[in-house]
């Protein structure tokens, strides 16, 4: 390990995060909300200690791959434990953990909260509420299609060839470049969401917070009762879409923008994602209709909503699943699993590796049967390296094992049997809300400190798909 | 697939039953309690259908793998649809379906029942629900320890070696030889429960039906407050320890009696179960001092019953843990999933698997932060081999896959979320109570038809280590 390099990285990226923290202050002056100062000084904060680390720690070495899992791990906690300070300097959530709590749950896109009244809050707070996400979710495009791929992470391997560069079959190897190209699609699709949800009657201030937080599959509100709050079927089947569309590998969007639509349809994993939204569209209707509603829009809106809610893991709202059957419920719960396309900003464990699972189970069938035959999983039409298949069978492993781990800490908070398990799967897979006390109509606000503290790890421990934060409890991994 | 001879082997499966159905008639004679004709026209109706397939399928060819396969799964079906047709004939259950499920949960050594009131059955009948568990068991030992590695069913093939012979290095190649000396201590064992329950007071009976159940960790008890009715510690303490050696490997024991005591410590799997149990233990003791129970002795009691009783998959109850802190019922949950050790009678994953699974995620781990080198997954000091490792991880994404599917069907039956996901746990592992609405002081009286059904199949596919029965469904198992 190189500690200095790591050091000066993370410096550089808390000068990011300085600058970003100026953005709300005009709408602060605007509002004269009080919180102009609070902004002002988080950000002269940030900016100093950035500045300390930039300019203390030099080195002139070359990146390697135990500094990247440094840089990812330690920046995503240094970007939550920065952000956190204009909610701690305006008063607006007085406890530091739960404020760390918050940005924590915005930068990894997670959108679940502890305010009990969102609209309580100062819009230039809601705003950079959404920045969180909308930060985060950058930060989560260029992980997953160009950092975590180099590093090897959990099978992130398979999409070395889907990071985009100016002639489909050379790569730029440089991480800036790669994240240019998919920002710009990234924010295309945000401008046209925020456009398209002002055209369904949305205020321009709500529109762009919620057009931050469906790109980045994050979740938070400006409303106390999320997306529900507007009642509108334009606008909610026009975030089903955007939700969808953020769920996708954005290496896909871009090929698509650029006139290779079909694409879509030649990703194995696209395919297996759609006909899972679909279906399971279609299973909540049919479970839904007569039950909770009563007529075919409203069913099809509502079960579309909630599909592609939970799948992407955004976790916006607007139906209490809770009121739904028991079975829809379940449903939900395992697609907090499955969770969105590698390469897209959603979390869970993603539907590449779950479509990988099925397969390789699916061999090892086959297998006893056909004792001398040979049979490769394959995605799409080419076969997947084992090294790939053994790093996807670890990372379900190691999924499994965090949720078991952390589900007996929550309980050991006293919480029920019910919320102790959801609110690992919820932030863990990085959705939000989950199922009993912290459903679709809670928040987390009186889940104990020791609880929060281990639903924070979980949150970051998703979003870097555990690998990338594992390592680092390896004694051998700081040794030189 | 050779139906014929598979048919034959079938029927001669049978023809081993209906002498089986003759063993409670003597008590049920002595008793004049009814049920003697019930039991002799099962055992004629059983008779009858396994010399006509016997006698009518003849086939001089060799048995293969996909016999085996069909010989497991439909022997295990036959055994638990003709050993109940005592309880439907007298009368003492009358729902078919409920038989059934007595009778599965009988022979696949689960212990899950729908009786509501057991002490209101007459001794012939308890006697032969204790018995479907003891051939249940006797049926496990084989299967797991000369069957299945030969079908190389999840990663069975790791305990090849491990199958007791006349010499150390030399294994018997033949079931037969196998199954009488792993019998051999089954038996000695029942015997010696036997004797020390009723030296603690427990009266002949009960302490026969008990010791088959413990054997088997099966879990049907004779009285109703299962083992609690003798609040005994001397009891209690005494079918601890005996859960605690049916849930370790059998071959370990066969080594033991011929003097090869060292051998237990020997296995890395054994050593990681005895840590398991004691860690569990402990960690129940702590959570319930105080809290549950008042003084040490109690606390340990109870605790390391419990702990054994869940990790075996045994499923005797002397406390009610749903009343226990939520930590420590999800510790129990958990515990249901890795079940004992391989070559036991016990359910669940098995402690093998679980074990490696942990290891293959450590190596997955390790392999980030040092690329170049070389680290092989290895039980003991043997390097487990590539192609078993992929199988027990195909295992465990199946037996994950089983569990979700499985929860969803039984949640369409309108459980709650908790029943819903415990009692696919507690049948699926071959446990028996679970949480809920089958809980420790609950039944499976309660639930419906279909979802009966449900976890009918559930207790079969976790007893025959899920691979054996869904083979069966790949239509390519089924051609010439």
């Amino acid at each position: 390990m190189n500690g200095m390099l790591t050091l000066r990285i993370l410096g550089a990226l808390l000068l990011f995060l300085s600058g970003a923290l100026l953005l709300p202050i005009p709408l602060a002056l605007l509002d004269a909300d009080g919180t102009a100062g609070p902004f002002a000084l988080a950000a002269v904060v940030t900016l100093a200690a950035g500045s300390a680390l930039f300019k203390c720690c030099k080195s002139g070495k070359e990146l390697t791959l135990r500094e990247g899992f440094a840089v990812v791990s330690f920046g995503w906690g240094l970007y939550a434990l920065f952000g956190a300070l204009p909610f701690v300097f305006s008063g607006a959530i007085p406890s530091f953990l739960d404020a760390l709590f918050e940005t924590m749950s915005g930068f990894t896109t997670t959108g679940a909260t502890i305010l009990t009244d969102v609209e309580a809050l100062p819009r230039s707070l809601l705003l950079w509420r959404a920045l969180t996400h909308w930060l985060g979710g950058m930060g989560i495009i260029v992980l997953s299609l160009a950092i975590l791929p180099m590093l090897g992470v959990g099978g992130m391997q398979l999409f070395k060839a889907e990071v985009p560069g100016p002639t489909a079959d050379r790569l730029k190897p440089r991480i800036q470049d790669t994240a240019k190209l998919l920002w710009g699609v990234y924010v295309l699709f945000t401008a046209l969401e925020t456009l398209l949800l002002m055209a369904g009657g949305m205020g321009p201030f709500d529109a762009v917070c919620h057009a931050f937080a469906t790109l980045a599959t994050g979740g938070f509100s400006t409303r106390n009762a999320s997306v529900a709050a507007y009642d509108s079927a334009f606008i909610d089947w026009t975030i089903t879409l955007f939700m969808f569309l953020a769920g996708v590998n954005f290496s896909l969007h871009y090929h698509a923008l650029r006139g290779r639509f079909g694409d879509y349809f030649r990703s194995e994993e696209f395919r297996f994602y759609l006909a899972l939204t679909l279906g399971v569209t279609a299973l909540l209707a049919v479970l839904n209709y007569g039950s909770s509603y009563d007529s075919v829009a409203d069913t099809l809106r509502y079960s579309a909503f909630q599909a592609s809610s939970i799948l992407t893991t955004t976790g916006f709202g607007t139906a209490d699943y809770e009121l739904w059957p028991v079975v829809a419920q379940f449903l939900l719960v395992f697609l907090m699993f499955v969770g969105g396309c590698a390469g897209s900003t959603g979390g869970g464990m993603k539907v590449a590796r779950v479509l990988l699972l099925f397969k390789h189970a699916q061999v090892q069938l086959f297998r006893l049967i056909h004792p001398r035959a040979v049979r490769l999983v394959k995605l799409g039409d080419l076969p997947v390296d084992r090294e790939v298949m053994q790093s996807i069978l670890g990372f379900f492993a190691l999924y499994v094992g965090s949720f078991v781990v952390a589900t007996c800490l929550m309980a050991a908070t006293d919480l029920d049997v019910v919320t102790s398990a959801a609110s690992v799967v919820a932030t863990l897979g990085n959705i939000g809300p989950g199922l009993g006390a912290v459903g679709p109509v809670d928040n987390y606000s009186q889940i104990a400190p020791f609880g929060k503290s281990v639903l924070i790890g979980c949150m970051l421990l998703g979003r870097l798909e555990l690998f990338t934060v594992l390592v680092l409890f390896f004694p051998s991994f700081w040794r030189k």
